[in-house]
């Protein structure tokens, strides 16, 4: 099998997800956790029960303490390098299903510093457009405008600056260079950075002045950085946060995660909804060179994209998902129909986020935070 | 001769300074810069007469500048690792008269951030604590307040965080590695932390929005971090920082640099004046095991504690100065002599310096800015 590589910028190759498991020492998300949320949740959002989020560290925990009257505090974040697409939004859909389950506070980060460090062709300027437009994207999304806070890093330096001073002084170079492959011609703001993608961990700890339990809905990709935090955490006297880690939303090339360096491969929510059908009807599919093939031996939803963007965002109903697996893969429904069915449920969904989104540009207000 | 090591961190050996100069790739200040500095001043500080202030880089570029009616901006720091020292007031004293001389504004950054950093033992409130102590020691001195600012990094983070990403960029690893000596175990703090020391040389181009020069005095120790600082400024559009250097202030022990570590050998700023006097009394000098040969052989100003305070501080008076010289190596003189004399000004000074100080405490607010 081909080696793949997965680490907060880079991911290639076909990836394993249970190996990667084992590799970053996460845990799986069994049965009984899942039963244990559905208790509090009252059912199971579709990227659970379809193992989208499949793995987690201290969930348990903040299962435990929730139950004990101790709420915990959602943490998410983005590297604001350019439009927010489908990918994007997954994990953000999910995070605003716990925070209205759960009834809790969100604290989402956008380190536009990261992703100017990252990129030679990004001034703080760039990035800083970038988060203002995917923060538009995010409160579109329905998030508690009383219980969500957004900021960039740049514009909510002072508290998290100082909490990253403590994180960093407890990280050596070693540890850095190890969990994220730097080199010699790595920039020194970028060998910094993983600390300010902690602070806001301890962020609430710091500012009611007890240990808050904080739970990150993330791709398993920025799972290293916490694994620094969970090692600081206790020797700065904060509770280690918990993660849930998602996969990565498919490609319309197929293929793993998303990349906004292809644009044709994935569809941005500010795409014209014709633009993001035309896509669609262009996309990578597992289906044979022929219909005659296809009515034959049936299609591969395994590799579809179409497939997989039902599976992970469109296509909510358990018993929809099977049908239209078992039609594939018995040759009863053609790609064209597939494609035609997504596509639809796309341009609906554009078009719907877009009205929120325009609305959100008055609510911005309400969910930035500054300094 | 021994080798020495001199960084922004580290201070040992017997310091040669015209290597320095060469090792560090510096201009030594000649007479014909001091006679354009003259021109513009009227008169020379004691300082520079006497070439403790000694080396430079760029210093005709800000005499032309200035002469073109191009205004510099002056910027000195202090890392807050503890009480301030006599030594530490050297160069504070001459940028104080810089001020008034050329009627120029002062950027003075306290490095709280830095010292916590670099010291295992220090938490951010220490390095606060000390910060604000030191506050009290450069006011006392007499900077127009209306033409000073003073910071903390942790409370004046915002536009600096800002620069320091932008310098951070720029400065590879490899770079850093090389000219701090920063090894697999230095946390990841310190390697980021260079990029702050360097903001402030561009923080009055940011806010003006144009190129402004800056003259930074500071001890030659501090030369690395403004080196990589002009290396990177003209990729960034910002002039290059021009820097005046000194050398260290003796220590009471004999040998260079007054640590803060051996409080015995410095005089500090809050030390009761009767037990800096004996300190003073204390002293290592010049002098010869017994009166008898000191009269015969003379003693050795070279070597003397006494005589170096004296030059570097606190006999501005050339001819007395030369005067003492000569009576220390003909014999005339005794140690308990020259002890008696400085002891009387140190204790005269403290006197003083510690009313002004305490007038700082109702000024403080005046000089502090904060984000």
């Amino acid at each position: 099998m081909a080696e793949f590589v997965v680490t907060p910028w880079e991911v290639k190759g076909e990836i394993d997800y249970e190996k990667l498991i084992d590799k970053f020492g996460t845990s799986p998300i069994d049965e009984a956790l899942l039963k244990r949320i559905e208790k509090h949740t009252g059912e199971l959002h579709a990227l659970l029960r379809r193992k989208i989020f499949y793995s987690h560290r201290s969930l348990n925990w903040i299962v435990s303490e929730y139950e004990k009257g101790n709420r915990f505090v959602l943490y998410t974040g983005r590297g604001p390098s350019g439009h927010t697409h489908l990918g994007h939004l997954m994990p953000w859909i999910f995070t605003r299903w716990l925070q209205e389950k759960f009834d809790v506070r969100l604290i989402f980060q956008l380190t536009d510093d990261e992703k100017f460090l990252f990129n030679p062709d990004f001034s703080l300027e760039d990035t800083k457009k970038f988060s203002y437009e995917n923060a538009l994207d995010i409160i579109a999304l329905g998030f508690d405008p009383e219980k969500t806070e957004i900021f960039l890093n740049t514009e909510y330096i002072k508290i998290q600056y100082r909490i990253a001073l403590n994180v960093a002084k407890k990280i050596t170079l070693s540890t850095a260079k190890a969990v994220f492959g730097f080199k010699n011609e790595t920039n020194i703001g970028m060998i910094f950075f993983t600390s300010m993608q902690s602070a806001p961990c301890f962020l609430e700890s710091e500012r009611e002045n007890r240990a808050v339990p904080v739970l990150i809905p993330c791709a398993i990709d920025q799972d290293p950085h916490f694994r620094i935090t969970r090692d600081v955490a206790p020797s700065l006297g904060y509770p280690k946060p918990a993660l849930i880690h998602c996969k990565f939303f498919p490609s319309l090339a197929g293929g793993d995660k998303m990349s906004a360096s292809k644009p044709e491969t994935s569809i941005y929510t500010v795409d014209n909804p014709k633009e993001a059908r035309k896509k669609i009807m262009q996309a990578f599919t597992g289906g044979q060179e022929s219909v005659e093939l296809q009515r034959k031996v049936g299609g591969n939803p395994g590799v579809c994209s179409i497939y997989q963007y039902l599976y992970y965002f469109f296509e909510e109903n358990d018993e929809k998902i099977k049908e239209r697996y078992s039609a594939c893969t018995s040759g009863a429904i053609l790609c064209g129909e597939c494609k035609k069915y997504l596509a639809d449920r796309v341009e609906k969904f554009l078009i719907e986020h877009q009205k929120k989104r325009e609305k959100a540009k008055e609510l911005l207000e309400e969910f930035i935070v500054r300094d």
